[in-house]
């Protein structure tokens, strides 16, 4: 096989171009195979037509070596990607008796039967190598062609997933198709826009010609990807290199790779054996989530409370009611009350508490549609903080917990070199 | 301009191809040219790396008249859609004022500078009609090139959404791109599975040779499409399909469109005047966050209780420690119990709660990671059911979300129908 590799993903189906489902798997691969230090090219996303998937693969194969395809391979008739891939390949398809046995030993373990339909999925490009699929009936196959390679890899997530890591993986590497190392690192900031994340690392990264730089801001947060497509640097060198960013990023920085706020606070909270509880109106549980996202969170997360009823912030969360009707629910007083509540009624050593308007509608004068309010509960001091934020409510909401996070992130890093301080906001 | 039209997408960024950052752009833009009767039918996703935008851009010439790029109009090094457009159009850059007014503009808005980096911004390519930024610094272009339209958005989605819907459908408008209305209707349905959408449906789609289906099926939810190309039936016709499949359906239909199953519930809730609490162990804030999605939620939902610890659900929740000993955290028992601690302590009519080993640590003998209990209060009386699913953890949550909700749904559906029933599990 070849010293380069270009590769190419084809994601098939129509629910991906009339925006019905959002095309999770390049996100999946594009990572996975970045990590075997095979970097993604292209992509089509093409419709469940076999003449555009035939176009799709002959365009591929000109270009690149290495050609994923998902999607298309089910029982039912717009299922279309063996069929037109084997076409493009000037190859048969052949009737495999193995499969039907897989396909019905996989029925029975569900306890159903195998229907007819399914026939469909039997038959394989004639020379192609078949990848077992754990979680369903749809085979994948790998084809060599030429210098070229199609893997042939199922639309669920659920089947593609382990299909990817425990068949076509292990094909990959006895074709010598996987370097030896990862050829990127990402670091992680928050709080800090894209462009002066950019400005800060200059002093780092144009001293590397061989070095890509690929930033992504998302909900406040922003990945910075480091690359060596050529491989001329080291996986050590990389990260150096990346070391050096982490300086430059100061506070900025919250970790290498894809870690969470979230799993940066639990992880410095499961050290010093200390707990959390949430309090959250307008997030309605979207913090909660993320620390439950953490598999092992029950350490540190003690719950919290979702109290979108002023009576649950006062029943629940022991928010006073003269702080309700003096200061209202979005304020910094409630948020306050919120996180303390949430920590004292909860058992646990800090409280954090998200109060606001998450739009489209409410909000006054004072707190316009968009204003969230923070409170974080400490065993040094309760404090309160207001951001502003605007966009659609999901997005609000999201950034908001993010701003939350990244507090309290902030917060416990620095909690050892800061003064108590008396409640004040 | 044409009477048909094909549309291609070229989403731009590296961060799309190494699985930084997911196409969420094709959803979008799929999704709301299929609204206006302009279905996609190719999409390339390329880094942003000039040869491969203009051979992308000369592709899509040759097969589609609606062109729209998404990413690289930003102010760094990497951001090259602009400069390659105008390559492979053959057009000239020029530099105007207006663009860095307008920029300026913005930046004062948001109390900061305008900085030299952004000069790269105010160049547009000649004849193109610019699309004002509302949120961010890139302006948008609209180019004209032969029977062809190069419309270039940028990245960021909070910029993009404002300059899709207010300045590129108007442009759209305006030279006659879109249709009346809208070619497809989509229909939601739960605890059903893709293939057996599929066959329930037959006995209307078979007889409609114009009409494409297409299936998506997303955590236990299937999304079905009902699409005519041609435009040979119209909206009302297509509807009058939609009708028929809704019967044949049944319970299993949950709604026309993007209706969440957290909004049927809010609707019904609403009508009747009712209100709900939840309470979420490993879901964590997962079902009361798809409430707090809605706007307009606190009418309905009062709030939650997200009870990770054992002694949150007993404090919070009320739940019996002596089921907490009998039977353990994760059982019928003490869903039953959170469910009812919920409804009663936060003063909720209803209450729906959800228990269980989300993975991938934890379980037991009689309770293997993925099952899930979930505990339904309602005025009628109190049950619960256990599911259990295969997957990852964050997989786990959502289709346990995606069971409670179905069944509170469908239990408030029937309600009238069902003979009060005793607390019993």
């Amino acid at each position: 096989m070849p010293n380069s590799n270009t590769v190419e993903i084809l994601t098939i189906g129509n629910e991906l171009l009339l925006g019905i489902r959002t095309n999770t798997h390049l996100t999946y691969l594009g990572k996975q195979l970045s990590l075997l230090g095979l970097n993604v090219q292209y992509c089509q996303v093409i419709p469940d037509d076999p003449k555009k998937i035939q176009s799709a693969i002959v365009l591929a194969l000109t270009r690149s070596n290495l050609i994923i395809t998902t999607g298309g391979l089910g029982p039912t008739e717009d299922d279309m990607t063996r069929e037109s891939v084997a076409f493009a390949l000037g190859k048969e398809l052949i009737y495999n008796d193995t499969i039907f046995e897989s396909i019905t030993e996989y029925f029975s373990k569900i306890s159903r039967g195998v229907s007819s339909i399914h026939k469909k999925q039997c038959f394989q490009i004639e020379g192609s190598t078949i990848m077992k699929n754990e979680r369903g009936t749809a085979p994948g196959l790998f084809v060599e062609s030429g210098s070229s390679v199609v893997a042939l890899l199922p639309g669920p997530t659920h089947e593609l997933i382990p299909m990817f890591q425990n068949q076509l993986v292990p094909l990959l590497k006895s074709k010598s198709f996987c370097a030896k190392e990862a050829n990127y690192v990402q670091i992680r900031s928050c709080g800090i826009g894209e462009s002066s994340v950019e400005e800060l690392i200059q002093p780092i990264v144009k001293e590397q010609p061989s070095v890509e730089v690929a930033l992504c801001v998302h909900l406040g947060v922003v990945d910075l990807r480091l690359c060596c497509p050529s491989s001329e640097l080291e996986y050590s060198e990389l990260m150096q290199l990346a070391e050096g960013c982490r300086e430059l990023l100061g506070d900025h920085f919250v970790g290498f790779g894809e870690v969470s706020l979230a799993e940066v606070i639990s992880n410095i909270l499961r050290k010093s054996e200390q707990t959390l509880a949430v309090a959250e109106s307008c997030t309605g549980g979207l913090m909660g989530n993320a620390f439950t996202d953490i598999s092992g969170a029950s350490k540190v997360f003690k719950g919290g409370v979702i109290c979108y009823a002023n009576d649950v912030k006062v029943l629940q969360l022991s928010v006073p009611e003269e702080i309700l009707e003096q200061h209202g629910a979005v304020s910094g007083e409630c948020a306050i009350a919120m996180a303390s509540g949430a920590a004292e009624n909860l058992s646990a050593d800090y409280g954090l508490s998200i109060t606001g308007f998450a739009g489209p509608e409410g909000g006054d004068a004072n707190n316009p549609v968009g204003t969230i309010h923070i409170g974080f509960y400490s065993p040094f001091g309760v404090w309160a903080k207001s951001v502003r934020y605007i966009g659609g409510r999901l997005d609000v909401k999201a950034r908001a917990v993010n701003a939350a996070l990244d507090w309290m992130r902030r917060e416990l890093i620095y909690q050892d070199k800061r003064q108590r301080r008396d409640c004040s906001i």
